[in-house]
């Protein structure tokens, strides 16, 4: 099926501002809430939010096989279920239907007002209920410096690192949407010279700037996914901010891996954007050496060029920018992470997660974390305010970004924002 | 309120064979289909399924705050958030209506035949959407054991063991109730001497003998669970079969934490036997020293005496069983558990799924995974049918069983078994 909305000459009647994330080539998909209390599935172009639940029961998806309430739910969960064919007849329907010259809605005031309203009247909501939430350890860069901060510096990268992309289960439960407040952690510390553990708020407080695809039901319970078709299975990327306290995490990580230190919030931007959209943004990943086994092996342009920004807004001051890398960076794709993740014949639902681990790039100022940009605290972040950061203070807004930009597209993630509350 | 369904000179009309797990004073509560394809909420007397949604339907809930379609769900979730106060009433009220000499069900033929099935003719499912599922590890006897065999056995346990119940997240997509059986895991092994990882069938196949409790919703993100109301919060216990490949499991789990080495099966028992239930068996933990700190720390009998097997059947043998081990050898309580994953505002909610991690006793026989008990192959085991096992072969099924027992009165969990197939 040919992804008509990806053409880059389309134009909408809908007004999109400049430099907006979201053009008419982009549709992502959301939950809302509306002022009238109602919680739907939508979409978004420039700052208007589009109400799909409305437009289906007023016959706009006519001819594609829709159950009567798959948009009338609080959750995509049952809309990604459908499968990949449905998702592109539904995108690329939304964009004829926004097509400058089509005015079938456009001079329909009745619809139009049960349709479209304006963002800053639109709550947004978790996008899916997710099932499972994995994260992987996907950056190259990350991997080793988080060994030579952690571990040993002469041997920053595990031997399984270069064979296997690992990964771990993450807590699904605290994951929350752009815009909710982020409380500091509670927690268990190294112990002081006394042998005591130390008790108290985190005080090396992190962002990881990731991203993190959504899955479709992917295989059943002891069957797997070949690498063929493993991208059939992805419906699209959010962005992705897995908040780390490191001296938490530092105490409790051996051996059975991160778990308080992660498990007290994740941020996501709350549009997901489909691997549809992002196509047209193809680009090489890193030269994988050794070759992967032949279950892993991909051909071709496995990663996407999206533009990650991470900045610090204290809370009366503006925004500095204090890292700014890039998604194509991963070493192991998207596809290779859900292949290895099902090898074992573990199942993957509609609406599990899977988070890239922090995408660190090759210079200073892309790696995605404070622990790798300061390292340690070695080196402090002067702000744009003249105050320093080590970590994450109280009262700062951690503010990421996520972008693809080529010959005048733009595709956008929208908001991935989080203020930290002190801890209670 | 009074648990008077504990009573142990309660008899019921319900005819209940001689050790059976399942006598009036246990009440456990399952979801359940009956042979006409309904699915229902649950509980057993016996060998008797009784169905809780046609019970209500037919007024026997009277006086409870129940909705009404609280039983006719195929999970528990909703019913666990009504909490501790609904869950006893309707405990106390089952035990009232099965009593001998209440003749209102029992001489209503037409009542009964809706709600009495043999257990025979249902199949049981799984009793919770386990949103979450956590893993702790929480025997010192196994940390010790594993610690011994896996890094270094002069530092066994790692320096923080004795400060933090010790977690991590497990997948929740891969829990099956007992007789689903499992496949075999395929995974990446470690290198042979060409550098090359090793790439097949799981040559290690394990179990690991566990219980697990199931939360209801606990707090709010942000907020934490004092131990001193913990247990409130906890509905119910399932025994658990965290299968695990420790070839997969060895080569993947450093530095992030077991991954695919046990994503791909865990079996649980289908009935929630209730903390209420297990109440008569409290009985002391393990000596916790040093002491834990202020919020980790419990007074009075902490744990629970529950007895455990574990035993192998080839395809075409007898059973042997192979390890006895008890519950109360968990040096870390529940209530402590829970409470040290809620201290960073980590959200608990109904239906979450946290288990013990592999209960070994003091002694080799009481070591609850083959790699503990032949010490990682070292000293096979010997089964009835003369053949040996140094791990778990295809064919086998590895039958659990969980009990308590005092003063004549016994409640049981029930099935926890799973037969191995072969890879694919």
């Amino acid at each position: 099926m040919p992804l008509t909305a990806n053409n880059p000459n389309r134009q909408t009647w809908i007004d999109v501002p400049e430099n907006s994330d979201f053009p008419i080539q982009n549709i992502p998909f959301g939950v809302f809430l509306t002022k009238n209390d109602i919680i739907t599935i939508g979409t978004r172009i420039g700052d208007t939010a589009i109400d799909l639940g409305a437009l289906h029961q007023l016959g706009y998806f006519k001819g594609i096989d829709l159950t009567d309430d798959i948009f009338l739910q609080d959750t995509l969960n049952d809309f990604i279920a459908d499968g990949r064919k449905t998702w592109r007849l539904v995108r690329n329907r939304v964009s004829d239907i926004f097509l400058k010259g089509n005015h079938e809605l456009q001079t329909n005031r009745a619809h139009a007002s049960k349709v479209l309203f304006d963002i800053k009247d639109v709550e947004m909501q978790l996008p899916v209920d997710v099932g499972d939430y994995t994260d992987f350890y996907a950056s190259k860069e990350h991997a080793t410096n988080v060994g030579s901060l952690f571990r040993d510096p002469e041997n920053a990268l595990l031997p399984n690192w270069l064979h296997i992309p690992i990964g771990y289960h993450g807590r699904s439960s605290s994951i929350i949407p752009s815009g909710t407040p982020i409380r500091r952690p509670m927690g268990q510390m190294k112990p002081g010279e006394d042998g005591i553990p130390n008790f108290g708020p985190s005080k090396l407080l992190d962002f990881e700037l990731e991203m993190a695809f959504i899955t479709t039901d992917a295989n059943h319970l002891g069957s797997r996914v070949e690498m063929a078709e493993a991208e059939d299975h992805i419906f699209g990327l959010v962005q992705f901010n897995d908040w780390s306290a490191r001296d938490i995490q530092a105490w409790e990580y051996v051996p059975l891996g991160p778990f308080l230190g992660k498990s007290f919030a994740s941020t996501i931007s709350p549009w997901i954007v489909t691997l549809d959209a992002l196509e047209p943004f193809r680009t090489e990943g890193p030269v994988q050496d050794p070759t992967p086994l032949p279950y892993l092996k991909q051909e071709g342009k496995m990663n996407f060029d999206i533009k990650l920004q991470a900045a610090i807004k204290p809370q009366n001051g503006e925004a500095t920018v204090v890292c700014e890398s890039n998604f194509k960076y991963m070493y192991w794709s998207m596809a290779q992470q859900l292949t290895h993740h099902t090898l074992n014949g573990c199942n993957v639902r509609s609406g599990d997660m899977m988070g890239s681990g922090t995408i660190s790039g090759p210079t200073k100022d892309s790696y995605g974390s404070m622990l790798e940009l300061t390292w340690r605290g070695q080196n402090p972040i002067k702000l744009s305010d003249g105050t320093e950061r080590k970590f994450i203070n109280d009262g700062d807004t951690v503010i990421m970004r996520a972008y693809c930009e080529k010959d005048g597209l733009r595709i956008g993630f929208g908001d991935c924002d989080g203020e930290v509350l002190p801890a209670k």
